[in-house]
């Protein structure tokens, strides 16, 4: 069968289950996810025998260490990945929320109502993890899934995957909930890309390229995730041991994710908290690059190039430029953000909300660690990914933002006239 | 300049644009729909010698009379433009709405704030009224757009943009804010479709052949609406008078929409009601093509073949079905739908709510006729289409619609543990 065919068959099982996944109540879908986890534990030898073969064939082709490690599934990462399950399940149910209501003139009664999306195709090269935290998003918000993963990963994806589907139909899901495409050829991420007729969104989980491919080729609506160029301003009249505390944890606390700052503006007149930031991040181990000002303002540090404050370091490395404004720190940040998350530090509240209302980010902070952008802190439960993008869902998705609405409209007669 | 050079001046003046309208108060953009209203009629001259050679260019290449009529801007048109922006300035400001707000345990104030896309593409064939449409929803809702109309209007479009930006600018608004592209090749279509640093959104309006050139070009996210397959079923225990009502209404009274009612599906038990229905319609002059059980219980239709009941009229004809069960209706409403309106017709409760429950469309209606979806009907104001996507939204898309959200956090020093 070729690729095409093969992913044609899993997107079609997908929309067959989702006709009546989207009726099927909450309690049942929450007793699903719980029976799934408890499945990835009674199934554990099953997933790390595949697991095992994944290993071999990486060691054989020369993995990493480190991707090595990211693919093993220990005891307590099978236990991890049953926990998460559980606590998806308990989540609010998004399903049937009425969102809003009205009553027309002619008595006509519309109620605004979350719905499932239908059919959710996501592609992703990371951890195996990933299978059961999407498949359990998705079974949560009522949505059947089509998942891609990584090659390196794949017979660990794929028994994870058959675990996850026969506990979903013992539980009275249908057939076709969880389909996992067993080819791992990029023919496959093109060929889901192009059945806008079983698959009504494609969230794309991995590196730059890959995210690319899937919006050049994407007739499927794709919620993704670009960059994280995560922005700071200290403004002249930031509190300085505020300063360098809120600067430090969004630098250091993880800087490899999305909301690590990468570029950080200071006001010309903050010199004295500029330095005290270099000096606590360069104990931490930072590098400074920094703009001709910066490199007047403070020693040690290395010049920034234009290109630095366009680069996603990942890494404990930080660009600094000093500016004359908030103007000029909201036309740098318009420029170099990638949309995801910009804070100000500054105890001026005209300032605040000027950077508040004015930044266009998924997440504006006043006062708080970049690093906070995150479903799980913001309360919203798991999520499958971080939007950058500007329609449908901005920052985390979660189950909840893995539904729309529909209109449900109660009448007695009423026509238009 | 080439065509792409056009567009991308176009497009990235409609960026810049952007960077300032989403901080502009709801006061300002609204006194500014209103400027913009009078302006068009004080510029009713200069719009209507454009249009002049937009009709001559059309009776030069012999388009239909009915074309030509469609292009026309009688004074009477041009005041309802003017009117229309009027109406849209005295709707609700969707920008800056508190959509829901929450503190975290840390202390972390979160909010969930309405803010506008930023960059609206909106590619039309249609009448000329959709230049100002389109631009004053996108001023309400705090967008620059860019536009894209027929060749047909050309200069009746480019003469009603160049009205509204400079009244939009003369109220404050920046430059950019309604950028007209000022060519209609093909060409343009595909080289909006390929600006995603430039354009948040892309709005195609017009026939399927349009719709599928953008979405198979797209880098940009497309809120289309591809057909209204809309449909209705007829329960067995309906009220014959008011199926006969709602039937008639959803198919007579403007049969070329979306909306209209193009399959119709009747319980095998409710034989009396459909012969009403039928008579009725046939009085109306609506040509009824069954299936082979319909054609038994009715006499003088025509046979409907299976393409008939995937085909979109638009015009007095429609198809029927004769069912079982609800089951079987619900089947195949769900094999037949466009995802845009479907309505049940029954005084049993259970199986409207089932109906209302089960079919996946973004409305639904019990007892109430499928005309009524529409922005204006449903109380949402003007409507720059009706989504038939599963994602952002569903529906009519008015200025609301054109909205996404940011997360607005204010803190005092708040960090990631």
């Amino acid at each position: 069968m070729s690729v095409e065919d093969q992913v044609t068959d899993a997107a079609r099982a997908a929309r067959q289950a989702s006709r009546t996944l989207g009726s099927i109540g909450a309690e049942q879908r929450a007793g699903a996810l719980l029976a799934m986890a408890q499945a990835i534990r009674d199934n554990a030898r099953r997933i790390q025998n595949a697991n095992a073969e994944d290993m071999a064939a990486g060691e054989d082709s020369g993995l990493s260490a480190a991707m090595l490690d990211r693919l093993l599934l220990t005891d307590e990462r099978i236990e991890d990945i049953a926990a998460a399950l559980e606590e998806i399940a308990e989540l609010p149910d998004p399903v049937g929320e009425v969102l809003a209501e009205w009553t027309i003139d002619s008595g006509l009664h519309i109620q605004r109502v979350a719905v499932p999306i239908g059919v959710i195709g996501i592609i992703y090269e990371s951890r195996p993890n990933v299978t059961a935290d999407a498949a359990g998003l998705c079974v949560k918000s009522g949505n059947a899934c089509v998942l891609r993963g990584g090659s390196e990963a794949i017979n660990s994806n794929l028994a994870l995957a058959g675990v996850l589907q026969e506990a979903a139909e013992a539980a009275g899901l249908p057939p076709g909930t969880v389909s996992m495409i067993p080819v791992t050829d990029r023919e496959a991420v093109g060929a889901m890309c192009r059945l806008p007729e079983y698959i009504d969104l494609i969230v794309p989980r991995g590196g730059e390229g890959l995210i690319r491919a899937v919006t050049e080729n994407a007739q499927v609506p794709v919620l993704k995730h670009y960059r994280g160029m995560t922005q700071i301003y200290v403004d002249e009249h930031a509190d300085p041991e505020l300063a360098v505390k809120l600067v430090h944890n969004s630098k250091v606390q993880r800087p490899g994710v999305c909301n690590a700052v990468e570029n950080l503006y200071v006001h010309r007149n903050a010199a004295e908290v500029l330095r005290a930031i270099v000096a606590d991040l360069q104990e931490a181990g930072v590098e400074i690059r920094g703009c001709p000002r910066t490199m007047e303002m403070v020693e040690g540090i290395e010049p920034a190039t234009d290109e630095d404050f366009d680069t996603e370091y990942l890494d404990l490395v930080l660009s600094v430029m000093i500016v004359d404004s908030l103007d000029e720190a909201l036309e740098e940040i318009a420029e170099h953000t990638s949309g995801l998350t910009e804070a100000v530090i500054t105890e001026d509240e005209e300032v605040a909300e000027r950077f508040l209302r004015e930044v266009d980010s998924a997440a504006v902070y006043h006062n708080a660690s970049t690093r906070l952008t995150d479903g799980g802190v913001f309360g919203l439960g798991a999520e499958i990914g971080v939007s950058t993008d500007k329609i449908h869902a901005r920052g985390p998705v979660g189950a909840a933002q893995l539904t729309i609405f529909k209109y449900v409209c109660r009448g007695d007669g009423q026509i238009r006239t």
